[in-house]
């Protein structure tokens, strides 16, 4: 990828801790090749089955590949990194993991569905219970170190990033963290062949990819949380034949998307016949919550897009 | 524009009752024109100042038209509408009200801005503080009765459809509506001549308009919600230059998408040299808040996307 740098997948770690050694030390300006592990860690291939989500070990999943230090960053500074291009694996899984996901009462059961999809020419792949999902590959945790001493989980994002899932984070991007200690110290991973605004089910396109990123630095902005700019349209390689959308209305934005997303569930489950435990999976990878407004007091729209071209 | 019927704007209501009688009474599959008065309900114009604002009754906003019957609509039915065409009067207002609003606190003062646009071309419309903005007229209001009596404000949204502020009910969308009473009884104004997801100050471009629709009945199909379906992209008319995108990280949709908005009405105050209230008020005509991710547990990305087409 003609890069300055390479990071290889063993310079791994697990959740975010300023105390972690850096792996490589840039200058503003550098680009850098990033080898990334799927989210699993590795403990999920192309040949897993369902019963392997059983004896997934928690401890050792989101493994993020880093930290890079940036020369020169200062807290208060803000770490540009653009995303130059991505060397997609070819394989992926998409999985309902018990107790995880927006509505993880409504399926408690654990499910898995394996990708395979063309690297080269990146065509939609095919969902085995019915579809094809257009890919755009991204990276779903990217962040820097706390100011916080100590371990801190790589679950939630945070105002440093982290595990963002911000489907925009593609090639062409621009996105912009702010630091919070020397160095900045950039880890990522988490690597993405397609995912909808929401990760509804928990999981997206689980697929391990090489990154290739050019990091820049600006001094002393104070971003109070992480910005982004494309540099085009984010959304074409979905919505040519348009969208269905369904909606939920209330007091309480998280209720009316779980609202919204159910119905979706409902609706492709009612209209195609695939299971909903199968049309929640692929409402994860490809489907938008969007809120519609958020003023009209006391209650809220919030909208479920699923674009029409994955089922035409 | 060749309906079957008309219904001239005289003929409004405030708020929804289900007692009110219906203007007209339509077999399925016919086409009604409807005539709207902006959501001032007549009070503001072309010529208004802020001024104006500090007078508006509010017991006189968002004037809905109709009720219309639809023959043989039963509760649990759901009523289909199609939008085949908009007639814009090619101007419009959007205002900061104080006291509603996303960012209400942050800006208190009322504020109006008056647009002008080209209503047979719509092209683009200016802003006066800087941006151009596309249009692409919608209806903001648009909602069936209540089976509960009495008057019920036409501010919130419901089940039952109402201030939905939907920015995809326009040209080609097909928006499906859950009957709760006999004949449904349909009636819709509010219309838009553009506005983004959220509608984050509380008001889009209001600019009344006249609508051409058609309204079917599907039989039994108990709907929870409102649903919808586009017949072709949601976006394109904004997404050619790609976005610069803000987000808000937290356990709070709606903190999150406070600072998701905050976070880019600064970028644009900092950037354009446009005061923020300005700022604030060109991002509730085009920007859209989605949500990136629901599922990292126990923080959620929000993200506030500005088309920079606008600005450029």
């Amino acid at each position: 990828m003609g890069c300055n740098h390479t990071i290889h997948k063993h310079n791994h770690h697990f959740g975010w801790d300023n105390s972690i050694e850096p792996v490589l030390s840039v200058d503003p300006g550098e680009t850098v090749e990033v080898e990334t592990i799927d989210s699993s860690g590795g403990q999920l291939n192309a040949s897993s089955t369902v019963a392997d989500l059983g004896t997934l070990s928690f401890d050792a999943v989101n493994p993020v590949t880093g930290p890079i230090h940036i020369k020169g960053a200062q807290p208060g500074d803000t770490v540009a990194v653009t995303f130059l291009d991505f060397k997609p694996s070819g394989w992926g899984w998409t999985a309902n993991i018990p107790g995880f996901g927006l509505l993880t009462d409504q399926f408690p059961e654990a499910a898995l569905r394996i990708w395979n999809y063309d690297a080269d020419a990146m065509t939609p792949a095919l969902f085995g219970p019915g579809g094809k999902v257009p890919l755009k590959p991204f990276v779903g945790t990217i962040g820097l170190a706390l100011a916080e001493p100590g371990l801190h989980s790589v679950v939630p994002p945070r105002r440093v990033g982290g595990n963002l899932d911000i489907r925009d984070n593609c090639v062409g991007t621009t996105l912009y963290l702010p630091v919070e200690v020397a160095g900045g110290m950039l880890s990522l991973g988490d690597t993405h062949a397609a995912q909808g605004d929401g990760e509804i089910c928990g999981t997206a396109i689980e697929s391990p990819m090489d990154v290739a990123l050019k990091v820049d630095l600006i001094k002393g902005e104070n971003l109070p949380f992480p910005r982004f700019e494309t540099n085009g349209p984010v959304t074409r390689h979905f919505d040519a034949a348009g969208y269905k959308a369904t909606t939920g209305i209330g007091e309480d934005l998280m209720q009316a998307a779980r609202d919204a997303v159910s119905g979706m569930v409902d609706w492709i489950a009612a209209t195609t016949g695939m299971s909903a435990l199968d049309a929640y999976m692929l409402c994860s990878v490809c489907g938008d919550l969007r809120i519609s407004e958020i003023v009209d007091i006391p209650n809220w729209t919030v909208s479920f897009y699923f674009p029409k071209s994955v089922l035409d």
